[in-house]
């Protein structure tokens, strides 16, 4: 893997990453295709949308369709028909997710199938394997999130497991990157950064955010972590989020992001605008003819109004959900297409002008 | 309305309707539009599969959003974004199959809602004023189709209702078919094509056909009853059906055809091929690299393998349904032109070289 600066605008930093599947531009939003596919769109629809590298997951992947099946297929992207580069998720956070049927130690954590109860053992080892075999470009190290608000023992003990598990976390083919944890304590994601760079890996994700703290401290936290990491390494803020913290951490010095919002939201009718979210369930909405947004490019916003939307949701017709993902999808796009034009010109003070984003 | 025979094999034709809103070729297959949306696909996909002309539901639409709201949006083709002619069946065929919230009289049908309860009133003269409110091309008159096996009392009510209804039947702009009922007596069914002609619509409707009648006694009924109706006036067989069926009814003489079998094979991952329907749940495609059918150029085909189709539908991945459906459509779509190009070069026997068409 290789990462390039393009240009700056104070922090902020347009760049690129050569992967083994291709080359994409940053800032870069990873859309979720948690089960390798992302809800309702097809890859030539995000490559449509401007997208150039997804997010899978290795907790779900690993129970079906199981990573030695996705091997033998020729990897996930293969598997899956996308033609660009994958980064993994290490299952990490859906193993916490399962509060009640998970049980951590230093050697890993023991949980059990979300599917059929069945016991799995994840250890930092095991979690690197199974990206392996699934072909990811980008790895992720098995980690342990700590909740919010931070309990100081519980932090402590969470931060020391995740950093004893990234000793024992090492890649052959891919591109492992370290995760900085320490919830919104200057001094815990200060130990992370040290802990986790000693190992000097290709690029760092900013794990533990959007766990339920305010927008404005997780704007200071993520920049205060950004600051602390390698300038010569791609950031990756994990799991977030709205356009406007995206914009905030880009301002910061990150560089990739991933969200399941576009997709998530458009199968509940909200649709993203520099405007506002429009929540298209709305009566006030059946007789409106306008699209989405009249400047989007999508297909949904070239073809379809916001009426025939409504109508499409009112009679639970399928083609809602996707279309309005469709357009999500693009509206993330643009935004970071927007975000690296502003950087490579020097002039991102620009995009604040966007009083309404959502 | 005009249609135009191009080319004649057999008893089969090869034309071309010419409607307000554009022209299609003959014989046609309309995938189903019931509310305003064929499930999970946009115009631009079913443009992409070689479909011309939709058909929507007058029951439905007249429910939600309501014939009025349409016609606010401009109709029906500019509300659902479909830039070509549109048909709609008068909602006969769905009111009677709410038997038990249904009661017929020589006035018409009055039944509950089946999404609030109210009382809905329809009659000849209303399910016209509906679909011309709607902005059909081709509307459908109300008929009371004779439930299968036949019992002669019904039938003889039944029939005589549908040809009183159908002297009250008169439409507007657009271009309103007679429909031809009779089950599988060929009496009646001769009654029938004399009673409709009577009044010399631009075209005909085969009715009350795959009500659980044999495949064979089908075939020859369609067949029968095609000989009896006006050679210059398209024909539209409802609701049918199979490959096999189309092709069948093809040479005995119909144009036009209708069906959910695409669209709903589709979201149960059957896909139509001419080896046969594959049922892509089934484990012995879990490692399959084909496509569907390798000599299909739609989106699915050429991008995906049947192994990760699989896939999609065993994590419930909405991906399946609609990528299943896009292929089952493009068969239908270049069934059609097959069939049509076998016409203009008379060589329709050929077709019946495929012993395992579905």
């Amino acid at each position: 893997m290789k990462f390039t600066i393009d240009a700056r605008s104070g922090k902020a930093r347009a760049g690129r990453i050569e992967t083994a599947h291709g080359t994409f531009e940053t800032p870069a939003f990873m859309p979720c295709g948690t089960k390798a596919a992302v809800k309702g769109l097809e890859p030539r629809d995000l490559r449509d949308a401007g997208i150039e590298i997804l997010l899978c997951n290795t907790y779900h992947l690993a129970l079906r369709p199981g990573e030695a099946l996705v091997a033998e297929m020729g990897g996930l992207q293969k598997f899956m028909g996308w033609n660009g580069p994958i980064l993994t998720d290490s299952g990490g956070y859906q193993v916490f997710s399962l509060a009640p049927l998970r049980k951590i130690t230093d050697e890993g954590v023991t949980f059990q199938s979300h599917l059929d109860g069945a016991t799995v053992k994840f250890t930092p080892e095991r979690v690197v394997e199974i990206q392996e075999m699934l072909g990811s470009d980008i790895l992720m190290p098995l980690d342990e999130p700590i909740p919010f608000p931070p309990d100081p023992k519980v932090a402590r003990l969470a931060l020391d497991r995740t950093h004893a598990w990234w000793k024992r976390s090492r890649a052959g083919r891919g591109a492992l990157f370290g995760i900085v944890q320490g919830s919104i304590v200057p001094e815990l994601r200060k130990e992370s950064a040290e802990a986790i760079a000693a190992a000097d890996p290709p690029g760092f994700a900013l794990g533990g955010f959007s766990m339920g703290e305010p927008a404005a401290q997780m704007d200071e936290m993520v920049a205060y972590t950004a600051s602390l990491l390698p300038d010569a390494r791609p950031r990756y803020l994990m799991g977030v989020g709205m356009p406007r913290d995206i914009i905030a951490a880009v301002k910061a010095g990150v560089d990739m992001f991933d969200c399941i919002l576009p997709t998530r939201m458009g199968r509940t009718a909200m649709a993203f605008t520099d405007e506002g979210l429009l929540r298209l369930r709305n009566a006030k909405f059946a007789r409106d003819e306008r699209p989405i947004d009249p400047s989007c490019p999508c297909a949904c916003c070239r073809n379809h109004t916001r009426a025939y939307l409504r109508h499409c949701f009112s009679v639970d017709e399928m083609l809602g959900p996707r279309l309005v993902s469709l357009h999500n999808v693009q509206y993330y796009g643009r935004l970071m297409k927007e975000l690296r034009t502003a950087i490579l010109e020097d002039s991102l003070g620009k995009v604040t002008t966007w009083p309404k984003v959502p």
